[in-house]
């Protein structure tokens, strides 16, 4: 399988992976089992998506199944808004690892650039997008990202994760953390679709040797369920015209060109399906190329259409302004 | 004159200002002079500029004809890229201060979120876009703009600022800036026209109670005497149809609706001019209103342009990716 060398660790990272986001935990166990039989060998979960473990039930199964050693997976995962703080950060850490089941994380993230306050995992887990419902507005805390960071180092000095990133970052704030940290980030993981190209971020990605993984390959697709505005308002790329004639000329399906727009060109994805077919076709969609012109084509329906911006959250955090 | 009350001092910032940007340093003292002369009270400088000395021969001057007390100006400066580090900052904020021949400034600024290689002044200065030709790459340092942003304190608490703030910095950057800042930023400077009018920043800093001074009003027109390629090709906002239309509307000039645009939206703008007409012009933009209608169809020009991105310098510094 297609896999990136990060340039911290050497590590191989699978360049398509299984998305968990917003797989619900009645089936987690089983897709992630599924997934693994299927060859998935790569899952990107968070504490966010409340689903660690069942994810890591199905990650169990496979194993003692004998499907797949755990040295052969790729598990990621990242850390939420509310646990950034000194006090947090390693002990998070750990209960995410105990509820997968697992003794490392193979790359560990930074969620989001956001520090919320602490919430008590005994009281609210995962917290979500928790604010005072009252005043409409979320409660942040003072700490900063280098604060976290350092955190985030010492879960790899500790064995807690192999390789460590984030998500969600700008341009400027990576450069930041550039500046001070003593283990780079490994990968920086963002939206990324032909609606949302960002040239200049994966340009400097590249030049600092950070693997980008794409999520929401597919743009609105992931948002409609979530009635988001912009998602029902713009034609669906799994749909879009160009995509479609691109598909055909290559005898594969749209999904299959827009994630190989994405890998053609070095990124990682990390698809989602709970539907087995295309679970299959988003993984083995590694073997034709796009043209240069197909390519450039599909790049031009970018419009900087990000459907994932905490500033449409109640907070509204402008980590993308 | 139209003020901002700064929310961190309650200092009054004019609204209007003069930009010494690329004032050359032959004329640059009477430029200052005759500014002041004609009512300017704000005057934006950089060491980056070169013209320093001669801007502040030009206040001195005005000073001791009586035109103008030191407390009715309004003298801000910026930290140049090859100072951040906090063997350089206070001691160089000294400099900067000297070359005035002043004993504060108003508002001193970090003109852009890069760490340069200190070049010492005695060898160049200012050190400009200073990179290793041969290699035809910048040379930077690994100083993290938290470091710089304590020592910016420091010259609040030394007496040298009565308020710093920061330039060119995108939200997630700022955001963390806030989070460990004992003296939050007073004024975000940022270039903004009705090409990149940057709506979420300019409502994270409302927000966050930081003022924001716009800066390159005329969009393309700065940089056309820099060869710029995009300012070569876009047309010119002052000879916009529609801009023109609704200067012809109000009986002003085009110049006068750019401003009028970004002031009555709460904005400080700081035009240079080198022509005493349009000079008092710029000045004196602020006693007509423009409708709601207006207003919007000029922001409705907005295709997010930028001119002023260190990513197209040698060093390809990706701060606003």
């Amino acid at each position: 399988m297609a896999a990136i060398t990060l340039s911290t660790t050497a590590a191989k990272m699978p360049q398509v992976g299984f998305g968990l986001w917003k797989v619900p935990t009645s089936i987690c166990a089983d897709t992630v089992y599924n997934a693994i039989k299927s060859g998935y060998r790569l899952f990107d979960g968070a504490q966010d998506y409340g689903n660690e473990k069942e994810a890591g039930e199905g990650v169990r199964r496979a194993i003692s199944d004998g499907l797949v050693k755990r040295e052969e997976l790729f598990i990621t995962s990242k850390l939420w808004n509310t646990f950034h703080s000194k006090e947090h950060v390693l002990r998070m850490t750990k209960k995410s690892l105990d509820d997968w089941g697992l003794s490392y994380f193979d790359l560990w993230l930074i969620h989001f650039p956001i520090a919320q306050k602490y919430v008590d995992p005994a009281e609210r887990y995962p917290p979500n997008l928790l604010y005072d419902v009252e005043k409409n507005t979320m409660e942040f805390e003072d700490v900063s990202i280098q604060e976290t960071w350092t955190e985030m180092e010492k879960a790899v000095e500790l064995g807690y994760a192999k390789n460590i990133g984030v998500s969600n970052f700008q341009g400027a704030l990576l450069l930041d953390l550039l500046r001070y940290a003593k283990i780079p980030p490994a990968v920086l993981q963002v939206e990324h679709h032909p609606y949302l190209t960002q040239e200049p971020l994966i340009q400097l990605a590249k030049k600092k040797g950070i693997a980008v993984t794409a999520y929401s390959s597919f743009g609105p697709q992931s948002f409609l369920e979530l009635a988001h505005p912009a998602a029902q308002k713009v034609g669906l790329l799994l749909e879009s015209d160009l995509v479609t004639k691109i598909a055909t000329a290559h005898g594969k399906t749209t999904a299959q060109v827009l994630l190989r727009w994405a890998t053609q060109r070095g990124l990682a994805v990390i698809p989602k399906s709970n539907n087995p077919g295309r679970l299959a076709e988003n993984l083995n969609h590694t073997d034709f190329d796009l043209t240069e012109d197909e390519l450039k084509s599909i790049s031009a329906l970018n419009v900087g259409l990000r459907f994932n911006n905490p500033a449409d959250w109640p907070g509204e955090i402008y980590i993308f302004a």
